[in-house]
């Protein structure tokens, strides 16, 4: 419960299928009480509401969902903790990215105009809509061919998920809509706007998923012409100040505080990104400290005061989340989905029945017969390419790969393998790091897998040779939006420049450590061996995945 | 019905878990009736029945459960078609091979005798004991070194299941055993020194199995002593004259005729082995026809008039089933027992239900999805090494791997995926004979699962763009030890010489022809080409699945 002589900031982390607000004390850092809001239109991939079909590989929502959320949110999460809308000085949040929307000049979506709202190019375009993928590689070769600086700092090559394939397609394929698009802002940042009646852009998105740079600016209008004719005009789409989160970017307008249920004049943080601000709201930032955010897929978030290109990262931006560091970004495509995979499509039906007796999930029954095995027993190893990938290939036409199989394998002996390979994914992160000269001293892992899943953890220890470290609560990307609204409200525009204060007043014990167990660190070392024959084989010498994927294609 | 002016000859085949007697009419070649009898005590691979136990990879059998089959089998076949003794003109047999037995000189097992009941050594060796292989290695290696002639002929390497390795297992690991063996026959030729009262080998077994050959009779006594000091007598533990299958090895004694329901004096022939008198029961047998033989394993058996040394094989026989061709022998380690390990392993509890409710078999439901699909819709290739390779690479320290996984794939994906694995490893054998001037003008299949799959057909049909002939009968391994009764009842100890003339005369129509499909031959093409990749990468250049293997020995 709250105390009346308290104050407190208020977070929300937009992810992918709800928002999750938390009410945050600003003296402790605690989350006092938190609330959720499901997207009522959820992620569309098949059709709009209206009907109209989309293509393969779409992903788009309702703008309005993310909106609706506020009233939906704060005002009976304040009324839940017995807090006055006087007592929270600040409001942060934080949006997957990148997640962008065309509008008109003055911040309406094109998908609520009724000339537009028929077309699949309206809406919002999701982080994971893939159907821009095309124009990724075709932005890496231009990119190259003139030396533009940026392309390294992506790690060299540019993912389909980024602001300006998707902007490019749309540009391509819908040139009308494109034109009437006097905005295409990211989500956070038109969130933010509607907030405050103010254009900024968040420095974390604008940095690494529209490559700009406190040096450089934006992507030159030189190189956009080039991509596509259309596009040179794309900067002035994103106008604004672009805005560290956790510093100012204005304050509640009278209407957005009604909406909100807060008072008009509160101060509001430049919008985050999701994974970046878990860190935040995890205690993890010290240099060297990499998180790894497990869910659906994971997104892996390292701090350092050394600045260095690391091929195959999605990218390194000095102060990208904290001042005076530079932050890294990896991930892996298909973490907690490859496990879905393999429990939805392969799991026998005598296993099922087991885990029905016990009242058990099936990951339970799973993982609890994995763990009986002894590491290297399976004598299986496999890629963890099912959905692409992303570090340190950034190539989503390859695909997953098992070896070692025999008549004696089991399902616990292939569900064992799948979370070791996505073990064996951390490491050549963390090798790719390394290797270039970027310490990573400690491991932390967030999100909901990890806090299911002790054989993971153990297993990701034991095969990084690191303690793994489990950060505390379930609402840490909201915990980091109502960090950033903290600074906000403390230092104002100069909130960021005070970030390390906050991160260091509010760290927090971790809820678990797993110790790498020395007896199998010889057997790990042979299959990570073995992983990497298979890594550079499949993901660097031998086209034959993506001769897979060509006769797949070919056969549709 | 018989009747009682014919003639008929009565054919036994041993198969590992039972045997199967059918009676046919001497004149066209049909079969008047058949039986089946269990072998009580089955294959024995964790103890002996007193209890004692055996090491991994051990497969032995009762010798006395072969005995009883004959007089389980004959009296109630004759009965039950209404036929006499008189009118059986000739007893024939084949077994699985090599199925060895250590006996005393007078032939009776071991293992009946008290001071050797509870020997693990002194029991009927299956063909699929693999607990020799070991010795596999150590005999290519010796052989390449002392140039024995023989090594090419075999193949290049021979396998852990041939006569060799499990003598050379039973001298190393029980020497007193071994030097009380005063006879090691193979199975089928204890049986019909049983039956006639005179030691024969039958020499399919002799060429193919111990590496006898006309020109050079058997191993080197030089080599074998090499191999193991015991084992320099070993050619002494089999005597006897070398008789082709097809010709008389004697004729039933007063004993074996009541044992058998049948006369005194009645034509026994030399004993054949199981998969290749299946292709003289199934009407094929002109050169190029390469009869596939499927089961929980395929046998590719060919005659050709051409004499060619082909690398990965079994083996080149001259004369070694049919007068005036040359016998090859290929073979898949696990075909049958693959798609069965899918079936136990890695099908959810949807499809179970599924085909309950439909009525269907899960081979069924599964193969009605995957017939849906188009070819290389899956995206996936798998080398079918589950259980080794036998041919084309002689390797059992290999296994599987599955290559182009994503979240889209489904259980028909790779249930098919597997299907076609097979499929490639078919036309790999195919390649590997044509690449060495050995032509192959038409496929066959016999065995249960191709009457079952009409999809695996397709398919082998569409891999190998050739047409696929399923044979007729389910009874073709008996009734080709008829076919070798007939030919011994005919002419004697000149029956081999005339058994062309008799596969001619039963010539039968086949039961169904599976035509390659024109539209699918290019995605084929090319995913027989991804498949060769592999092929080549993990079977012959990188050791990278031993690997796997000697982690997973490490890790027990």
């Amino acid at each position: 419960m709250a105390r009346s002589d308290r104050r407190y900031t208020v977070g929300v982390d937009f992810g992918s299928l709800s928002a999750r607000a938390v009410l945050m004390d600003l003296d402790t850092g605690d989350a006092v009480g938190s609330a959720v809001y499901d997207y009522p239109h959820g992620v569309l991939t098949e059709r709009l509401p209206d009907g109209t079909p989309l293509g393969p590989d779409w992903a788009v929502q309702d703008p309005e969902d993310y909106w609706n959320a506020f009233p939906a949110l704060i005002p009976p999460l304040l009324e839940g903790c017995g807090a006055a809308a006087e007592q929270v000085a600040g409001l942060g949040l934080d949006v997957t990215s990148c997640t962008l929307l065309p509008t008109t000049a003055d911040g309406r979506p094109l998908c609520r105009l009724p000339e537009f709202a028929s077309r699949p190019h309206a809406w919002v375009k999701l982080w994971k809509h893939h159907a821009a993928q095309d124009w990724a590689p075709r932005i890496d070769a231009l990119a190259e061919e003139r030396g533009e600086p940026w392309l390294a700092r992506m790690g060299g090559r540019v993912s389909g998920e980024y602001y300006l394939p998707k902007a490019a397609q749309m540009a391509a394929e819908d040139p009308a809509l494109y034109r009437a698009a006097e905005r295409i802002p990211e989500m956070g940042d038109w969130l933010v706007r509607r907030l405050c009646g103010r254009e900024t852009r968040g420095s974390c998105a604008a940095a690494f998923k529209t490559f700009w740079s406190r040096e450089r600016g934006d992507v030159s209008r030189e190189f956009l012409a080039a991509l596509h004719p259309l596009l040179a005009d794309l900067n002035e789409k994103h106008p604004g100040a672009v805005v560290p989160p956790g510093s100012m970017a204005g304050t509640l307008t009278e209407e957005a505080a009604r909406w909100t249920g807060l008072l008009p004049g509160t101060a509001v943080s430049a919008a985050g990104v999701d994974a970046h601000v878990t860190l935040l709201g995890s205690s993890v930032g010290r240099p060297g400290e990499l998180l790894l955010i497990i869910g659906t897929s994971t997104c892996a978030i390292l701090n350092s005061d050394v600045y260095r290109q690391v091929p195959g990262l999605n990218g390194v931006v000095p102060e990208g989340i904290l001042p005076g560091l530079n932050a890294y970004e990896g991930g892996q495509s298909c973490v907690g989905d490859l496990f879905a995979w393999f429990t939805d499509n392969c799991v026998p039906a005598a296993y099922v029945r087991e885990a029905r007796r016990e009242g058990k999930s099936l990951h339970q029954l799973l993982s609890e017969k994995a763990a009986a095995l002894v590491p290297g027993e399976s004598g299986l190893v496999a890629l963890d390419w099912w959905n692409g990938v992303r570090s340190t290939l950034m190539d989503f036409d390859l695909s997953g790969v098992v070896a070692g199989l025999t008549l004696a394998t089991r399902p616990e002996h292939l569900y064992r393998a799948l979370l070791e390979s996505t073990a064996y994914g951390v490491r050549r992160i963390m090798d790719a790091m390394e290797e270039r000269g970027v310490p990573v001293t400690a491991l932390y892992a967030a999100g909901g897998i990890p806090r299911k899943n002790p054989l993971l953890m153990q297993i990701y220890a034991d095969v990084c040779g690191r303690e793994v470290r489990l950060t505390e609560g379930e609402h840490s990307g909201a915990l980091g939006s109502a960090v950033l609204a903290a600074s906000a409200a403390l230092w104002g525009e100069e909130g960021f420049a005070h970030l390390t204060e906050l991160t260091e007043r509010y760290r927090r014990p971790c809820a678990a450590v797993y110790r790498p167990d020395p007896a199998c660190a010889d057997t790990y070392e042979r299959l990570y061996g073995v992983y990497s024959r298979l890594y550079r084989r499949y993901g660097q010498e031998d086209e034959l995945l993506k001769e897979l994927k060509a006769i797949r294609l070919a056969a549709k």
